[in-house]
């Protein structure tokens, strides 16, 4: 098979490799419908995690179930499935507590940007849709795999509820899911922190009501503006810098919480501002599988379109290309068709 | 009037002071029936915080009114209350939001360890008994203007739910409390990490099931070991070191949030597990009107006796020895008398 190589800092090949097989009993192969480049590749890709040695990358995928291991119940060769990124029994008890992303049997995606990649614990990590679906939800089934659960995931951890203030910090695929998430609990307000005129578009299509496009002091105090001074009632902080976290606290009211999904790189959490005005912090990586079967149905119901996030599309083989586009900020984020 | 400064670390004196006075319409004055030491005002006592000057000290008392300022209507001369160390006016967005402690008209009872004190915000910070209390109540009642509201506060903010097993960091006064608090919220099981038997005597009394005497990792290796490896559903943090802080992040279950109410001296708080355990941090200075009615409710009827963590009663012109014992851990909360 063929599929993306990170060879170093800046180095993305698209090259034949070994076919993936079945390891445990409980594995799957899931063929590659669709895949795309994370934000969080990135950090690998600009050199800011070390990339030891050459290594396949890539943890968003759908696809068609190629090859099912013995244990494998709730899965047939020629399923369409939805693969979290991050795989799990979904029967221990961090899993029945919706902490799927701290499993016991917690496995990850590790050749998504492939045409095939393997999948532990199928029966635990998997949902599937009713045959194949259309071309045109792809996309959509696609964010689910990652980014609109990880969105989702923070609205829920920053406690978003019906009627408030939601303040979304960072304009990436993940922060435009975000918007789309605090928009769907009902956030009568939802102000996206974007500098980027075509992210800024994607926010409002996702249900911004207003953007804030200054940065840093001068956006916590736009946002103080727009809440009456009092801050938000909750805030989605999609970045992981210090900085993001630093405007995130400043913008939260007393009492309210911070929902993180960023991987954070160098944050220092300003402990004693938190302590002063009472404001929480929870979140972390998203426990996808948890919110599968609900954002399933909302992309199949037309009530959440988060495809529209990829504003390119690259055939697998131009892997590279894509990584230059989310590098150079060209693209939000690239679907690679294989 | 008579009263404690704090002249350095090490050295409070009971001395002769000016009387406080009425300076806004909305003040009160309160005369001390019974005071008492806050582990907190053991930082500067014992150098840790800066001492730059001579000051008043002491934030915790209950007693009578004295005189009240123009514009206050809910309280008169005689009548018995309850001062939360916390002024609020009870009526901004932030206190009807819940979170007195960072009312935008916040103040702070600054001589309580003296003759009378004045207090701000009367109307929104004071709450009052119908008459007089039994003396035999004074100690609980006392408990209710800090300690037990803060320890209640830690067990809110850990979200401690019935059925649950809470693990409580700290056996001071704050922790002890945070034990009575998560055992009224119903957890079935209230692990008290505890190594003076006199204090796990009263950890008991308040309806610990457990109590751990270990510290640090082994102490985290007995709290997996009582919770089959999961870990607890709700952490209270009630002592504000970063040992104190590591311990919480390493016994709470993931998904599970650590409630802190400990003012964060050094915490670098472990981001990083956070976010890979999912396990949130809430909490803060407590905002104890909102908990008062409830607490005085349940002090009045008898089902709590917070006034149990006061283990030494002094006429408070021996503050110096109360200091001193508190320091020297021969008490665990010092009452004054006036």
């Amino acid at each position: 098979m063929r599929g993306a190589i990170l060879h170093a800092a800046g180095d993305v090949r698209f090259e034949e490799r070994p076919d993936p097989v079945i390891v445990e009993p409980t594995d799957a192969i899931v063929r590659t419908v669709a895949a795309c480049v994370c934000g969080s590749d990135l950090w690998p890709y600009r050199g800011i995690s070390k990339v030891r040695e050459p290594r396949t990358i890539g943890h968003e995928y759908v696809g068609i179930v190629e090859e099912v291991g013995a244990d494998v119940k709730d899965f047939a060769v020629g399923d369409f499935v939805i693969v979290p990124f991050c795989h799990c029994d979904n029967t221990c008890a961090h899993c029945r507590a919706g902490v799927q992303s701290v499993c016991d049997n917690l496995g990850f995606t590790a050749s998504g940007q492939g045409e095939y990649a393997r999948v532990t614990q199928a029966d635990g990590s998997l949902v599937k849709t009713d045959g194949r679906p259309d071309d045109s939800l792809i996309p959509s089934l696609l964010a689910l795999s990652d980014v609109m659960a990880t969105g989702w995931h923070a609205a829920v951890a920053a406690g978003v509820r019906p009627g408030g203030t939601a303040v979304v910090i960072g304009d990436g695929a993940v922060g435009l899911c975000g918007v789309l998430a605090a928009s769907q609990m009902g956030a009568e307000r939802v102000i996206a922190m974007s500098r980027h005129e075509s992210r800024q578009e994607i926010a409002r299509a996702f249900g911004a009501t207003d953007i804030v496009a200054e940065r840093g002091k001068e956006g916590g105090a736009r946002i103080a503006e727009l809440t009456g001074g009092i801050g938000a009632d909750a805030v989605l902080e999609c970045v992981g810098t210090d900085e993001s976290m630093k405007t995130a606290f400043a913008v939260a009211r007393p009492g309210s919480t911070v929902g993180f999904v960023g991987v954070p790189h160098g944050v220092e959490l300003p402990v004693r501002r938190m302590f002063q005005k009472n404001v929480g912090l929870a979140g972390g990586m998203a426990p996808v599988r948890r919110y599968l079967p609900d954002l399933l149905e909302r992309v199949l119901s037309g009530s959440i379109n988060p495809g529209l996030v990829f504003d390119l599309t690259l055939p697998m083989d131009q892997s590279a290309e894509g990584y230059r586009a989310m590098d150079e900020r060209r693209a939000t984020k690239v679907l690679l068709q294989p």
